[in-house]
């Protein structure tokens, strides 16, 4: 009966003692400011050993678009509004202060003379570093945005029940 | 004096056993993606078992507010507020290529012919699944929005305390 | 042996017991109505006795700005920059209906008529409250904003890790 009565409490101990932190990150925004806060938040955890998903949704799938790549959608629609949306990390525009370009230009100048990494730099390190990066199918499909135009490395295309597995136990988990 | 020891670990394992997952989600803005990304996350999560509670502020009471419902307010101001800022899920502009309609209307014309539901369809969804509606009440005295003037089926007008009362018991908290 | 095994189970819950809730914050908007939620949430958690963060980066280090304070940067790029992106609680715009400063002037107008508090006083009961101010070092040196243009009453600055350290620990961690 006793040890009836310490097995939950136990098996709780032991459950949360093995479990690592983890953060999720659901990446909806395409903007240059966000995407390098995601990225820095899921490269600095990583590094602290937490295991670390981003779910790149909406504009944020333009960060793991390869340059250039036109849309493989067959249907006007989705051709011009992939033509419109050009995909590639280090096409991504400043969220203020864009200015056509030349805000976005300005700022990756002086993050050139600081040393400072850029998108792609940190999306290469969130890669060596075992951050899980995940498609959402739902809308690829919706921006007509097909598998073979992303960047290698991405690890998994999926929907809303994966992510929400993955965030209903992390510690951390934003929606950038 | 086992006994007195092993309560406090019971009845955390007992809490924890009974306690179901909970999702909250802020939905501040009004934007057509940002709110697809809010009901398909909370649908998601109330199909999967999870308690689901969204928080409607700023622009975000215009996914509640029924269609074309004017101001109640009765100080110029804010009807001036009220008119500008018009109510209606189904009249939500994407963040990212409006282009005064044009774009938006592209991509909804892109998710009837892929069959996805769109913002009220989603909402009406998350109605079904008993996903918890809170409208902001300082927000809705802030931008001269009435109860009377939302959907119906918001199950709550409440502040900021209610909001962390929920959150502080949740496994994913969003803001979006 | 029963009280090895009681132990885990004992440090558990007393571990769960004494930790307070925690919130945190990254606001990186500085949009005033993302930045009033912000503080809305931060003061209402740390009335509620929660411990409260905010890590503020990119344009959200605009609300802990000193008024009309000019870049301390040496070089042109980030001087014009600091030019550009003016600082201080009481000048950030609507993130909609900002009309060249005239929605924003509107939206204070009845805050006012209603004795609602605005950012700036937010900020101060926030620190009154107890509210933790970190400023974000890395892009504190991007935007070539330094220590002695920001508000008094910041209590750190710091990186990524900072926040991953109190994040893994929250409750309610939100990415404004």
């Amino acid at each position: 009966m006793n040890g009836t009565k310490l097995e939950p409490a136990v098996a709780l101990a032991e459950l949360q003692e093995t479990k690592p932190d983890r953060v999720t990150i659901v990446l909806l925004s395409g903007d240059m400011d966000r995407a390098m806060a995601a990225f820095i938040i899921a490269t600095g955890a990583a590094a602290m050993g937490m295991r670390v998903t981003i779910f790149f949704t909406f504009w944020g799938l333009n960060t793991i678009r390869r340059h250039g790549e036109s849309s493989a959608a067959k249907d006007w629609l989705r051709r011009l509004f992939g033509f419109l949306n050009k995909g590639g990390a280090d096409t991504l525009p400043l969220s203020k202060f864009h200015f056509g370009g030349l805000g976005t230009s300005m700022m990756k100048r002086v993050m050139r003379q600081h040393r400072m990494p850029g998108v792609p730099e940190l999306i290469q390190t969130a890669q060596d570093l075992g951050v899980q990066f995940i498609a959402c199918t739902t809308t690829m499909g919706l921006m007509g945005i097909s598998k073979d135009t992303l960047i290698d490395g991405v690890d998994q295309l999926a929907g809303v029940t994966t992510y929400l597995a993955e965030a209903k136990e992390g510690n951390v988990n934003l929606f950038i």
